[in-house]
């Protein structure tokens, strides 16, 4: 393993994501120099003394190899190239699973949302999951309870992609009940985390692991999330580097979807009802375009007022002529001439003898 | 009464609205020669030989003294300003009930949506109404099954102003089933209609009728449409005249919410959840504005993240020193200080000889 890669897996451990300083170090003088730099501990870089006392990049590496955990690092084939759009990437990631993560993510949506769904949530989380699945794209979540557990369902029972991010290491099974869903996805999906093995998932990590779900996808679906729900920080996160951001809609006596309706509303969401709507939001332009929903069309829905007022004035029972029902409805004979023979070839209307009736079965 | 008046009155029962040839006359010569013209019968004006020959603005006067109702014109008091915004106004409006309907519509919002609505649509419709009656908004919609009588019950229920607006004459209860709601709306509100009386609700002069509600009232709610809900018509003419409309979600599952959903996907809608948010919508900028929804928040929601972190490393049982923290944390002692001064501050820790633990009844 090159020096550059040892120090990126070290760093995940030394540093918590998203400091400053070790970033700018980074790219000033690799990983290998910023890791040597903070041993050393001089200066701005002390604060990382205890945690380097502990250091044993060894033992890391092998823990992840027990859980069958890689390493992977920025310019891997492995590496999603949307977490290069932070302001502050990753140093590395800790991934487990069949799926080549990289390639997985290229197609993929976040779904995310409350922990303490409702039943309408979760089935939705999980029928929108679903759909993605078997259209071909990944669905990637946080493995948390409501929301996050349904869509990795969703996914994995059409035989779906699917990505858990995690905000501890790859190796802790949180939250612990989630268990059995974990092992699925780490049997035919991927987890993946920034933290290095055994890291304990606290609090500000589950905010920094929320920018790595709205970077490496092409769009963040909330389903449901009441108005604190951490899945708005997701959403956050997505609408600053520019990812769309879908939100479905919910009852308004639904404090759940309260956070759905509140993120349409302040326009960082798209309000999105099913699979069509969320490709067409975060797939490709044309490609995966979707058409507005229409009801099923009556032919007289589409009709001109004139066509309409004529056709209302064409009994079904007793045929009439033109000139009535010009006097009827006060337009010219031509307009209605015009209007009866648009209304005809719709099978709207009957000739018959100079007159008209309306088309048997000619619905309104 | 005024030749200009009377041939107003006599325009209603001639002419359809929105006739185009009528208004370009009228808007030339007056309603008084116009009519005259019709009568005459020449030319584009034959058409209205049979309506010319029944016309009986003497009958149609007393028709509507009979019951209760009155003739309004542009230019009177009780004229809805917000009608002069039509390509083509109404003649005139017949009128009932004691509301002045001018000034009734000064603050007015329409409540509009399907006539097969479900329980979810027709209690929104009667509480979003009941608390735009209680605040003084007058509720205007068209008297229909499901959303429209709903709307109607709630500013009844609060007594509350309500204008209900008709396809037909004013003197045609229609839909008959809505008999008692329609009287109860005329002895406290108002019905109009720009039909003369006893005219046939047609199926082209309810799309005629949308256009009134959309345009004497300051803005449009629909409540819940399936995709091919007329409301969506009334939709259509008020954004043409940029009249801000809302629509109410709801469940994605429900057909119901269909037409509100993709209003507000393609924009012609904003999504609004509450009465607050109707009159935010409608009303005047600043005056009646409404704040974005926040869930209630816990202290911790707004921290920064390393004040999280550090609140995260202070444990509730053993107090730690700022050292520990720093090391626990990788920050340095400096931010840890700073970090602690505004927890200490907002009552999320507690110093102790030198040392830090979380406050009792400090929440996450």
């Amino acid at each position: 393993m090159s020096d550059e890669r040892r120090a990126r897996a070290a760093l995940s451990r030394l540093a918590e994501p998203r400091d400053l300083v070790v970033h700018q170090l980074l790219e000033q003088v690799g990983a290998a120099d910023t890791v040597a730099r903070m041993c050393e501990g001089h200066g701005a870089l002390a604060r990382f003394a205890a945690r380097v006392r502990t250091l044993n990049t060894d033992r890391d590496l092998e823990i992840a190899a027990r859980v069958g955990a890689r390493l992977v690092v920025p310019g891997d084939d492995e590496w999603p190239a949307g977490l290069d759009d932070l302001p502050v990437p990753p140093w590395c990631l800790w991934v487990r699973g069949p799926l080549t993560l990289g390639e997985a993510v290229r197609r993929s949506v976040a779904v995310v949302g409350s922990r303490t769904a409702t039943a309408y949530g979760e089935q939705l989380a999980s029928e929108l999951s679903a759909g993605l699945g078997s259209r071909g794209w990944t669905v990637v979540s946080g493995a948390a309870f409501g929301i996050d557990a349904a869509a990795h369902r969703g996914a994995l029972a059409v035989d779906g992609a699917t990505v858990a991010v995690l905000a501890g290491g790859v190796d802790r099974v949180y939250p612990a009940a989630n268990g059995p869903l974990l092992a699925r996805i780490a049997a035919t999906g991927a987890i993946a985390s920034e933290a290095a093995p055994g890291s304990a998932p606290m609090k500000s990590r589950f905010l920094h692991r929320n920018r790595l779900i709205a970077a490496m996808t092409r769009g963040t679906v909330v389903v449901e999330a009441d108005l604190r729900s951490g899945s708005r920080n997701t959403v956050g996160h997505a609408s600053e580097i520019m990812r769309p951001v879908g939100a479905v809609p919910g009852p308004v006596t639904s404090m759940l979807s309260a956070g759905c309706h509140e993120e349409i509303r302040s326009a960082r969401a798209v309000l999105v009802t099913s699979v069509d709507e969320v490709i067409d939001l975060v797939g490709d332009l044309g490609v995966d375009a979707c058409e507005p929903l229409r009801g099923e069309s009556l032919v007289t829905d589409t009709l001109p007022i004139d066509d309409l007022a004529v056709f209302d004035a064409v009994p079904f029972a007793r045929p009439v002529n033109l000139d009535t029902i010009a006097l009827v409805t006060t337009l010219s004979p031509l307009a209605v001439r015009g209007c009866l023979a648009r209304l005809e070839s719709s099978g709207l209307v009957e000739a018959d003898a100079g007159t008209w009736r309306r088309a048997r079965g000619a619905r309104r």
